[in-house]
């Protein structure tokens, strides 16, 4: 695997694959003849006219090394906007409008302070990247009243910097992508557990800044949750927060900093909760007759305590298509919905869990399918990005979008959205094979209620973008009439501005910004993002 | 149990005793003969002159009605500070400087929300009163430079407003104290759980604005745990928060709301996590050689994920003196350290997670003193604060404080602590009878991390004021010194500030400061408290 993705698609160029014969039979069996969509040539795609003027790049220069600012085109490009459906149609269509005008890797925490001290007082716009895999326009910043924008590379900043094996914490610096973090706990036999579908390219600094969630997030917790410390440099000085687990010393301000997306500081070192290294893995299958059965038996391991480590309950459009195994696209046939249920620990432990776990299951209606070792499932459990970037290169769009609720409104969500992705994709899928396909699963439980992940695939009209967007604002909309959250875990982006606007009322914006103005009072950082 | 405490003293007269003679013979060999000191009858309590103008005490009652807006001496008085020991000090010395001007009672929040507006509007500073139990100087307003000082009591928003059996939620009024919460929710044979030393007294929203956490905490959670949503009435519109159990649409402004002490908003109601009321509940005691054992022991409870609903560690002094069971002090004579483990639930769960924990807490040392019904210990676990009445009364000053802090620092925190208030409530005790007695348990544990609880006792010196201000400060020093939090479920108030400005640094303050400015621009609510 390598540790930069490609320029126009996720991941590593030598993990992805074209689909297989049967699954574009599959494709063009659905959504008509398929459609070559070719990606413009890096060399090809257009930049916008660099805007820094020599002298400020010297200054620059000046604190992080020479070879430490980068404005070549290859380096702007690749820290063009981040990985979501309308990010990867725009840089295939060779349209890098968004591009920082430099990129600049500073070596660790004061170097990072000096450059947010640089920008507030030159106002240069900055947009902290740590691994690109934002999908809701996370590194988009507005340009207009800024002398330039700085995309602040945070890879050198790769520490483990100490472990507390007593309390049961680590420190690690903000630009470690996920596998390099498990590798260097995994040296002390230690983990940090959630593994996000971004994992293999999403950073500790992100994971903290967006309020990520791993998927098996049921048996280690949010990453939200797992964050004991945070150090973070913003425009007016260093902000260290973290002072015992919990405490009642005012507002916990690391919930402030914790989905601040950059905007009010960049997060440089976070210490987290981690726990020994699992000693074995076991996965088993369940089979429901309906999504509502399905949800009523998550509900029940999720308020009794006894969750797995993964859950995941596939509706009836998804266990048909499988997604979970997307190797296998077209083996689910026997109906119902698929739940994936996974333990992680001592040998005692899993099976013990497995056993409370399965009895609750069975109560509920539910069938196994059998255990194994997960190996399938966890070799699968990436691959989903890949999967669209081939769906992309045939014409059709395929995307995802999340939410979360309480319990009692999860029916009213899911046919709500489901409702309105339907509706609003089906006019223009009409002109070309079948309608649009909608898929959802669950994969976070909370004693009071789950999240709603959706997936969407349509035959792509035009260039996709303003068919998409349609479809995006119906899904949003609907989740804010029915009391929903606009982003479980995806985070606000520009994507999600709006709706976070509705979501948290007039006072609750007044209270992002009034931090955002006091923090950041020349407006630097990551302009746009988040703040309504 | 009477809903109002007595104006000097903590609780209901009627429940109040003073020693038996084997304790007050056990007071006078620590500390020397007893010296009675008496408390100034009610009327005789010192107000300052209400300064309220007419005009605008009659603004208010069109706002709230005749009989809800109070001026009389017993309203007054009894809505003066606390419940510290400074407070009740100063209270039994007949001082109630700090008095509020009126007492006004709304009936609901839009009542609230008017008599908020109308604060801000008149510069009227705004002092939200629960059940009046803050120990940390939260109920003392800033007098200077405004129109007057209300207090504003919640007792009339005591609804349960709506239970949600299938999320597990239930929407609590703010005014509800904790007896009658936990009896309309029974009424559902539901629970919320934690039960804090101030349970009988305290309110729901005086639970979520300090960030209360309960004896129950290691099987319920702290109460901002439970928290899901919250309505806050602030000076410039309501702000309804709690879209969903967890998200990533940016910060978690709940986590703003909760602790912030009246100083951001009056939070009117509370939506909260409940629990099926247990079946029962089975208590065990066990006995350590060593506090360092037996935090081990806890430690290993924490992280393995196998701790009790209820989880208490004696250190050797408070072993000794078995604070866990007033009645009996003088009984506990084995030496050691005392742990009291409580379980809730179904018989079979009790049963199952007792032996996992006796298990757990042999393997460590422990040596178990048996299981009973826990009746004992919960009828004696609301009395702690009548006890100090009773010393008191005696001449003999008694107080308690707490933080928290990550597991490998524990000791050194314990050390600091203990040596910092023993040296400084030495000088003054060697005059007359003994040195000080420094007790300390812990009752919240964490995978990373534990709470410390100390309770002393010296001779009163003078007023007592002085003596006590100078160890609190010392204690406070040593808190900070060592990197712990100033308070883990107390709060802030006006006694703590000072600290909290250190523990969160400058831009931290600089946070507080805005969000207070922005929600609040005349800043009369809660004036002095919190925010540095």
């Amino acid at each position: 695997m390598t540790e930069q993705m490609h320029w126009a698609r996720w991941g590593d160029p030598a993990e992805a694959h074209p689909l297989s014969e049967e699954a574009r039979g599959l494709v063009e069996l659905a959504f008509g003849p398929a459609a070559e969509h070719p990606t413009t040539p890096l060399s090809d795609v257009r930049l916008p006219a660099p805007r820094l003027p020599e002298d400020l790049l010297a200054g620059l220069r000046d604190l992080v090394g020479d070879h430490q600012v980068r404005v070549d085109h290859e380096a702007r490009v690749r820290h063009t906007r981040g990985k979501s459906t309308p990010d990867l149609l725009r840089m295939r269509h060779g349209d890098a409008d968004d591009a920082p005008d430099a990129v600049v890797l500073p070596a660790g925490h004061d170097e990072v302070a000096a450059v947010v001290s640089w920008c507030s007082e030159h106002r240069v716009a900055l947009v902290p990247f740590g691994g690109g895999t934002s999908v809701v326009g996370g590194l988009v910043a507005r340009r207009d009243g800024y002398a330039g924008v700085l995309a602040l590379d945070l890879r050198r900043l790769d520490r483990l910097v100490a472990v507390d094996r007593v309390s049961g914490t680590a420190v690690l610096e903000a630009g470690l992508l996920g596998p390099r973090a498990e590798a260097l706990l995994a040296e002390h036999r230690l983990t940090l557990g959630p593994f996000p579908q971004s994992f293999e390219y999403a950073s500790i600094g992100g994971f903290a800044a967006t309020r990520s969630s791993g998927q098996a997030s049921s048996g280690y917790g949010r990453f939200d949750q797992l964050v004991v410390a945070l150090r973070v440099a913003t425009p007016v000085g260093d902000l260290e927060l973290g002072s015992a687990p919990a405490n009642a010393a005012g507002p916990d301000l690391r919930e402030l900093v914790l989905g601040s997306e950059g905007a009010f500081g960049v997060i440089t070192a976070v210490t987290v909760r981690v726990r020994p290294a699992p000693e074995t893995a076991v996965y088993e299958t369940w089979r429901f007759a309906s999504f509502p059965e399905g949800v009523a038996a998550l509900r029940d391991l999720a308020q009794s305590g006894d969750a797995p480590t993964v859950l995941r309950l596939s509706d009836e459009n998804e266990t048909a298509l499988n997604l979970a195994k997307p190797d296998e696209i077209g083996a689910g046939g026997e109906g119902g919905c698929l739940v994936v249920t996974g333990f992680e620990g001592t040998a005692e432990a899993v099976e013990a869990r497995r056993r409370v776990v399965a009895t609750r299951l069975e109560k509920r209606g539910g069938r196994s399918l059998g255990a194994d070792d997960g190996a399938g499932w966890a070799a699968g459990r990436f691959k989903g990005p890949y999967l669209r970037d081939a769906m992309l290169d045939i014409g059709v769009l395929v995307e995802t979008l999340e939410t979360a609720t309480f319990w009692s409104n999860l029916p009213r969500l899911y046919d709500e959205m489901s409702a309105a992705l339907t509706a609003a994709l089906t006019p223009a899928s009409a002109n070309g094979g079948g309608g649009p396909i909608v898929l959802c699963h669950i994969s976070h439980v909370y004693e009071t209620g789950a999240s709603l992940y959706f997936t969407v695939a349509a035959r792509q009209v035009g260039d996709g973008l303003e068919q998409w967007a349609a479809a995006k604002a119906a899904a949003s909309d609907a989740m804010i009439a029915a009391g929903a959250t606009i982003t479980h875990h995806h985070a606000v982006g520009r994507d999600h501005r709006p709706w976070l606007a509705q979501e948290i009322g007039p006072v609750g914006v007044e209270i992002l910004r009034a931090v955002k103005d006091r923090l950041d009072p020349n407006g630097v950082l990551n302009p746009g993002v988040l703040v309504p």
